[in-house]
């Protein structure tokens, strides 16, 4: 980038966005989006972490979700309204900033709905890693949505998944699965159950959208030495899991104070045990121990994630020029004088 | 405006702001935003109402300020860097978002270092309306920085003052504040101290910058029946006045949990008396009571302000078309087809 101009923010639109991960490949920049990811969970505890702000209503919630590293600030604004989808709108949309925070000055502002997808699929292979049977070939996607494929595809590019059993209540959901995968290099097959949909599978991941308790999984479904991704349950009221696995499970958490209102640990007692993804990765609690045990990963999504997407895009912007100029901060010639600027406005 | 276009969010950059107050024009804007600010206070308890999200680091603040009313959300991105102005940058700049609480889409984007001077300021004027003594016309305004010529304007529009007395321990930011209030009907004095600026004034306004216990004003200053507005005291460690002045005023507030934390009450006890800005607009407390009391706005700026500056922007657009489209939200044809909307961008 050119020397800045202190009004400026680098702005990248949806159509920057598409373009950017097109311009970089999917797969890769899942990969190298995974890489930051747990770069910052590795240093999980530089990090000023809060859970999110939601706002609640009747028909959704709006959150805003901050960090800090010292010397970056990121924020994510993200909704979730399930019934949106039924008018033909996003059921989560948002958008996200990264800031000086020295200076308090935005540098960077970015679409995230399409972001979003890709750091949530980034964060669960990151977790798959150290928690999945080692060689898992084979994962069920239960719930076929707006974020499956992005799913599907980071387990291919990072963990070697090749089969995908698809369920969803909406059969056309699979289908649209199917058809944005092939030529991808991943088997798919649609079936007609989710306890079909598991029969095989290493890796069970649900990524399902209705905010209530949900039982997308009862506890029969889930043999020994399966690993669980659940990405769906992710505000209060809205779980998918039924408690009995929860309960055979080693659970990891990313946030506890976070997970425990919004996550499937929900249904469970304050204190039940969980562990952090962070001292997994960090060497400082143990992933998966041996080939019966269940792990859980009760993804909820975390503020470090959206910072570390922010961290990945800004990195991208000098090379690609995949970005607009936004003048979105007043900027005088002399600090003090905005009244001044204002006034100096009507003459030009 | 034409029917929505689903991925679109209107942005008012701060190129449009400075045109959009021109052509409502200063006094009228500032008005008409008191009026918003107003009608918001007297629905006080509609709102969702939380203390900001602060990430406090070394050399400043970095804020998140969100609220809603059931129907709208909206919330602000603002930093505070009292260092900033040394390397030629704002102390304060901001953004905004106007949101639809039924839906979680985002419905408009805004530059707000500008905007939150003109809501400041609107809503100092709002609460003297129903403090300041009846029939003042003189006003000291001690810190002369980025915000002190919208106070002094707001007032004149709003309160009929007539003369501002000028002090800052900078000179020539009183000399940029003389030049640009020439004209505009008031008559300014620069003062050589802040005891010589409060001769004669009924108002007393402080609206200074630095980041630390200071006292701008000591308890000899201040005469019986001055209505004080302190704007500048807004963050925990910063703070104007001399506690024994707080002693002897009656002391109003927007939202107590706020203000204990940030305002010059931080002082004081934490069960010392205060009474809330939108229970004197409802009648349900008093205000000034008599021409010898001494009043106080610990103004610390609350997010409902914000939302009032929010909402009345959002009514001026259709009217003067001073804004951009931006590509925010992803809007792909079907709404879980977000993938394959990522697939098509490569052919087009």
């Amino acid at each position: 980038m050119a020397a800045p101009k202190l009004n400026i923010v680098p702005f990248v639109s949806v159509d920057s966005m598409m373009k950017l991960v097109l311009a970089v490949g999917i797969e890769r920049f899942l990969t190298e989006l995974a890489g930051y990811v747990e770069e910052d969970f590795r240093r999980w505890e530089a990090f000023d972490k809060t859970p999110r702000v939601a706002s609640h209503s009747h028909d959704g919630v709006i959150e805003l979700m901050p960090t800090s590293d010292g010397t970056l600030y990121g924020f994510k604004y993200v909704n979730g309204h399930p019934k949106n989808m039924r008018q033909g709108l996003q059921t989560v949309t948002a958008f996200g900033m990264l800031a000086d925070v020295g200076s308090g000055y935005p540098m960077l502002l970015t679409e995230m709905t399409i972001l979003t997808a890709l750091r949530t699929a980034a964060t669960s292979v990151v977790a798959a890693k150290y928690l999945a049977p080692r060689g898992a070939r084979t994962m069920a996607l239960i719930g076929n949505g707006a974020q499956s494929e992005f799913q599907a595809t980071a387990f291919k590019a990072l963990l070697g998944i090749e089969r995908i059993r698809l369920y969803d209540i909406d059969r056309s959901a699979s289908e649209k699965v199917v058809r944005n995968l092939a030529g991808l290099g991943l088997e798919t097959t649609i079936c007609a159950s989710a306890e079909q949909a598991v029969e095989g599978a290493e890796i069970i991941t649900t990524v399902t959208a209705d905010k209530q308790y949900a039982t997308i999984l009862t506890d029969n479904m889930v043999g020994a030495g399966v690993h669980i991704n659940a990405v769906g349950g992710d505000c209060p009221g809205k779980t998918e899991l039924h408690r009995d696995i929860l309960l055979r499970s080693d659970i990891f958490v990313e946030y506890p104070p976070q997970t425990r209102i919004e996550g499937e640990i929900q249904q469970l007692a304050p204190d039940h045990p969980v562990t952090e993804l962070w001292q997994v990765m960090t060497g400082k609690a143990e992933g998966r121990r041996g080939p019966k045990q269940i792990t859980l990963f009760d993804s909820v999504g975390f503020a470090t994630e959206d910072f570390s997407a922010l961290r990945y895009v800004r990195d991208k912007l000098a090379s690609t020029g995949l970005y607009e100029e936004l003048d979105l901060l007043a900027d005088p010639d002399e600090p003090r004088d905005l009244f001044g600027m204002l006034l100096r406005a009507a003459k030009s």
